[in-house]
């Protein structure tokens, strides 16, 4: 099926991104056949000598059996090499003892292969959950694997990890620090089972920044609380969610990690952008929509109700119809459980003043809200007129297309 | 749009019920012309002096001005006669002070013209949101309603407070108490933002039982646990859910309130029945699910979990796609927040057992459970194997008819 489906109408106008390739990472993909027939399905990453490794992974009760075995590993020595080998097709997700099996299996052969300890071996499978994952056919691929790596197969990794998305993800920043240029480049894929809870489906970032893994990791869950963990598209939260920030240090460059220093900058662009297309790709979309919340009585609060407008299906179906039906808003912010006083409330699509002061404005002009409407871009931005609480997150609109993928796709 | 959307798949085979009239009730209806043309949109209910009235309402923080009115008369002094009107086609939710002034000047006529206290006159309105209610064609029509008032209108009642609904829903019983006869009839509306926090869009059933109001509502809110707030359509709380109960004493029976005596489990059927009659009008729905959840370690997990999966977009598009996709039911049980445990997890579908222990039964075949998933009335079984709490609720699939409806329809 993944293939198969349109690109989004939100896919980035420009395509894939060029990406710089990152200095001490070295990429090959190839086609294992774990399910899907005649495109690349595996993924391998070979990380240098001293590479410090961060990550988020989701906090979901039944995550599967890689992401368990990756939380294990993260915070190890850096001295020695390091590897990430990802497929899809197939999740290896609820799968008992077979599943911890295959990821022993995988890490083992990969160890042996580069000659890196296992602890250093990341793993991670995405697709459909509850069957076995063939990890031999997985296997049978690494020493071709090995052979192919290069130091930009970046493009093409971001294409093997695909599964209903229906373009590949991947965005950069290069920094100038010292004189010398820091890279950092990442992929992403996702499009549906979209409600991170401390990341995404899967994010590989690389960087040749010079950091320690407290610091790198520090950065990395601050910058997920505001990129990844602010998106949602159908409020779903997938078993396997996992993001990786490897930085391989091979810049010489020891980077600051003040929150507007030059390198946090623009790894939390890069994220932010990566998230933003798993947006942009969601299943069925043909709307991106942004939704703001301020004036809440906390963050926490700004939070609930900026969720509870982006998951409502109501709301979603109705900005996938045009119709800038705020009723559908104000239940929304009715239901989020924050605190909120109906006559403070004040509801904005784009720069149209819809309703203020708990009712609808008395300039206010349908016609004017239809046109935003219109938009592939819609904004939704909502005053509680309570505190100075405030919360920015993205999801997409509600199609019958996002039906028609998910009654007809075992994913 | 109301009345031309095809009668749902899972209405009840009978049609709407033949409901025994209640002694001390009348009802009349008419077409006022609110919003919708050529149907009867407003419903008058005449209660006999000595009525008893218990109720719930949606905690929404930005509920409706009737809702807010409704709440303060609870309680009061049954004394004396009391009246219900209700309107389609217009909320009266989100119009600021002329909503509080709509509500006034309706339950002023009809005080006037029933003669009886304005703090017995409980109103509701169902329909769009956030446009001011034309609260003068509902006043125009009250001294015809009152000429129509009959005690077999319950019916018509039933028809007049529909919005999307595809059919009336009504439910009735009947129980033999000290040689008598004591009725509960009661109708509902409801289709879509439907996850009900309190009760559900509009409920109003009638019993000519003779009880206290703290009795009654303490039987009323008990019950609401189990009925309607185990239901959910699309996981959107409305801003104007009510249930009233009104017990107008007319049989003379005092009735016990014992959670097993008849009175009371007559009641929790008719609130059952009306409840599950709302998710089989579930806006596009083909399927009734029944999703069962036991071995939690509280009730109150039990019930997160039962709703994650009732309101995962995934389960419900994987049911209408009649696929048992139960790598869904495993994701929405990790996404709940209640204790879980991957590997003592067991899943059935109808009948058949497809997942124990954390991984797929080695006995299971696709087939069976995709025999289940062709019938009408789908259950999903969770057994999380770590204590006694357990939960049941309620829901319907998630088709593309719900998008088209909701996606063009301003309700």
């Amino acid at each position: 099926m993944a293939g198969h489906l349109p690109v989004s109408p939100l896919a980035p106008k420009g395509g894939f991104p060029d990406l710089p390739a990152v200095p001490g990472v070295r990429f090959a993909t190839i086609a294992a056949g774990v399910k899907y027939q005649n495109r690349a399905d595996v993924m391998l990453a070979e990380l240098s000598p001293g590479t410090v490794i961060a990550g988020t992974f989701t906090r979901s009760r039944t995550r599967a059996a890689p992401v368990l075995d990756c939380q294990e590993k993260l915070g190890g020595s850096s001295e020695e090499g390091a590897a990430i080998v990802v497929n899809s097709g197939n999740a290896n997700a609820f799968t008992g003892i077979a599943g911890v099996t295959a990821v022993k299996a995988i890490t083992a052969e990969v160890s042996a292969l580069l000659d890196i300890p296992e602890g250093r071996v990341f793993t991670a499978s995405t697709g459909v959950i509850g069957e076995p994952l063939p990890h031999q056919k997985v296997i049978a691929t690494l020493t071709s694997l090995q052979t192919a790596l290069a130091p930009d197969g970046l493009a093409d990794a971001a294409r093997a990890i695909m599964t209903t998305d229906t373009f590949p993800k991947g965005a950069s920043r290069q920094v100038q620090i010292e004189g010398k240029t820091v890279t950092i480049s990442g992929i992403a894929k996702g499009s549906g089972m979209i409600a991170p809870d401390m990341a995404t489906m899967l994010v590989y970032i690389f960087t040749d920044a010079k950091i320690g893994f407290k610091a790198l990791q520090a950065l990395v869950s601050t910058n997920c609380d505001t990129t990844f963990n602010c998106i949602t598209v159908d409020s779903d939260t997938s078993t396997s969610d996992s993001l990786l920030v490897a930085a391989t240090g091979q810049s010489g460059i020891a980077v600051s990690t003040e929150k507007n220093a030059p390198f946090a900058t623009a790894l939390n662009t890069v994220m932010d952008d990566l998230a933003k297309q798993v947006v942009r790709d969601g299943e069925g979309a043909t709307k991106f929509i942004t939704v703001q919340v301020e004036g809440a009585a906390s963050n926490e609060d700004a939070r609930l109700v900026a969720f509870s407008i982006a998951n409502s299906p109501l709301v979603k179906t109705a900005i996938a119809g045009e119709d800038p039906n705020w009723g559908r808003v104000v239940m929304a912010v009715g239901k989020s459980g924050a605190e909120a006083d109906r006559d403070r409330l004040t509801i904005r699509f784009g720069d149209v003043l819809v309703a203020k002061n708990g009712q609808m404005h008395p300039d206010y002009v349908e016609a004017d809200a239809a046109v935003h409407m219109k938009s592939q871009e819609v904004t939704i931005s909502v005053d509680l007129g309570l505190n100075r609480g405030q919360a920015t997150v993205y999801t997409c609109d509600l199609t019958a297309q996002y039906i028609a993928i998910n009654a007809d796709y075992r994913s």
